[in-house]
């Protein structure tokens, strides 16, 4: 992997050097950023990318680190100290750097303050700090081979969980929501999951039309929707998939409006193509929706990026700027949700694929059946 | 609650008018400090404070939240907005404050600009917005009856969680330190935790002489140390407890560690008077490892304040600074880790307590016997 992170890392340069408001280097301090940029994942770090000088390039973090920052990051030459952001911007400062970006969406008013003051500190002409917001974030978005292939393993772990308590009738009438999720996240963890993407969603009855239901003790009853929305983590990459049932027996409304999410969410998953706007993709979606007359009853975007984190960019709703990239891995997750009744979600996790690799068609990575399911 | 609440920002408008520091109104954007002043939830608040008007303070959150808001923060007046922050800072100046402070410790760079830009817009004597830090984290050091309830009910859960998967026989050669941590993980829901209080630690053998190993699959053997560092959240509130185990045959060389520390962390409890100096707690423990030679051998601090968060105000530590008040929750968790060979730490929750109400004793949260103690 140790190429893959450099490749990330000359990327970063790339960019830095053609932003406009360009620097010298910059000190990335947001902890998922480091870890995509090196593979480290201690909770005290931060990294010096010079754009022009990669063997100047450093880690840092503190001494509780010392054989973990070796093992995981070993391409790189470590600093250790407890203040990594101040540690190398005065590393930076010190090789002759004119002009040092850091993260504003990170660092806190207090962490730049103690910054400025010791830089300028017995410092005739200190180098000029510039604040960049969501430099790494944007390069985030392409996924490369091996974070495809480890949000496929998460997404995999998630579908064999699913289909284990779905095997073990865990998901039955009596059970409740709360054991329900937690028989999910056992699986998940069985199978070797480092983590549970997020707080497990499972909502039953009424509470299915709750768009984000914390479990309760809540009993499942014949003919309830139980709304499923779960994930798991696996190398540090998240799943994210949601699944509707119908337990026992179906009535006509239910078969209705899954039939309508249904129709939606393939409708927003044909959307994927490379370069597509953002908006237009949430739209294929919404539309079927709201010309059912049920544009009321969907109250969120279609989706969002997922990688190290659950929820990163792009975002893709009606207010989203921009286009999605080929590699881009996004949710696909319409709803529509009856106040007092019940609601249905249908979500995959999917990569945007180009026309030579793949016919143009999204790599699908949650497996998981959709069908209409009474259980 | 409510009146607890209300206690609480009364309490922060007395810290806010009596700083060196003064403002007319507070901004508090943190969302463990939004919790402890108002008991709402919401991924995405802020507070205002008056210092002289508590009819005028207000809660914000957004959409998503409106009945939420409602339910946990009902004794206040809800402002439903995006970002939080901008708007109960311009709330603020329209109401004619001359000085607004914020959390610099929270607010990030790239906020604070779009804070700044905002607040001057279209107006000719905009607020001084004034950075301030650990405002509402030093009045969290000081819990009051409804917060050290929910302390104690989260530490029964993780003693009666313990209890349940030695009594199963869960900790045994041949289980691997996930299984142990899972089932103790599992156990504290069933029991009605929230959520687990951090990363459960199980390190079997060797791996007890890592101070924060994370769980493998390592199989546990007899004569191993298994050490167990694990928390329950009740409430918001979080317990924290490691105890050392023995499986099946105990060395001399064991039970020596298990006594010296033992007999550390006795005189680290006995040091939690009101009004001990911070340093001197942390050496009446650590004097007692140094003094049999081990000092080295003993690589962190002594404990932490524990409530809304695992880790918070006061560090007790032997670079920390300041002194113990009554009503703080700490834990005291000394330890002794022989590289290659293997570690024990004993950590309890205690209430720093007056001799009024209890002779001047700690109160003990995390009731789990600390003996000696062969699996």
């Amino acid at each position: 992997m140790t190429s893959a992170y450099r490749a990330r890392r000359d990327r970063l340069r790339a960019a830095l050097a053609g932003s406009a408001n360009p620097a010298d280097a910059v000190v990335v301090s947001d902890l998922v950023n480091v870890r995509y940029l090196t593979g480290f994942t201690g909770s005290n770090a931060a990294v010096l990318i010079w754009v022009d000088d990669p063997a100047a390039d450093r880690i840092c973090t503190d001494g509780r680190y010392i054989t973990q920052v070796a093992q995981q990051a070993g391409d790189l030459e470590a600093v250790i100290a407890r203040d990594c952001l101040t540690e190398l911007a005065l590393r930076a400062r010190d090789s002759g750097a004119a002009t040092v970006a850091f993260e504003a969406d990170t660092v806190t008013v207090a962490q730049y303050r103690g910054l400025r003051a010791r830089i300028a500190d017995d410092h005739d002409t200190p180098p000029r700090l510039t604040a960049h917001t969501g430099l790494v974030q944007q390069l985030r978005i392409i996924k490369d081979p091996g974070e495809i292939d480890l949000l496929r393993q998460a997404c995999g772990v998630g579908d064999q969980a699913l289909a284990t308590i779905i095997e073990r009738g865990v998901i039955r009438a009596g059970a409740t929501e709360r054991q329900v999720a937690r028989a999910l996240e056992w699986e998940m963890y069985a199978l070797g999951a480092d983590d549970i993407a997020f707080e497990t969603i499972v909502a039953a009855g009424a509470n299915s039309a709750v768009p984000h239901h914390r479990p309760t003790d809540a009993v499942l009853a014949d003919g309830d929707f139980v709304k499923i929305d779960f994930g798991a983590v696996v190398g540090g990459y998240h799943s994210d998939m949601t699944r509707t049932y119908v337990l026992s027996h179906a009535a006509d409304w239910q078969r209705e409006i899954y039939d309508l999410v249904e129709a939606a969410q393939a409708a927003g998953r044909a959307a994927l193509h490379p370069g597509a706007d953002l908006r237009a993709v949430d739209a294929a979606a919404r539309s079927v929706i709201a010309d059912a007359g049920h544009g009321e009853h969907y109250v969120h975007g279609l989706g969002h990026g997922v990688g190290l984190e659950i929820h990163e960019a792009p975002g893709i709703g009606a207010l989203a700027t921009g286009t999605l990239p080929c590699g881009a891995a996004v949710t696909v997750e319409p709803g529509v949700y009856l106040p007092g009744r019940g609601g249905v979600r249908i979500e995959d996790t999917l990569v945007v694929t180009s026309m030579e690799t793949a016919g143009d068609t999204p790599d699908l990575l949650t497996a998981t059946d959709k069908a209409f399911t009474v259980i």
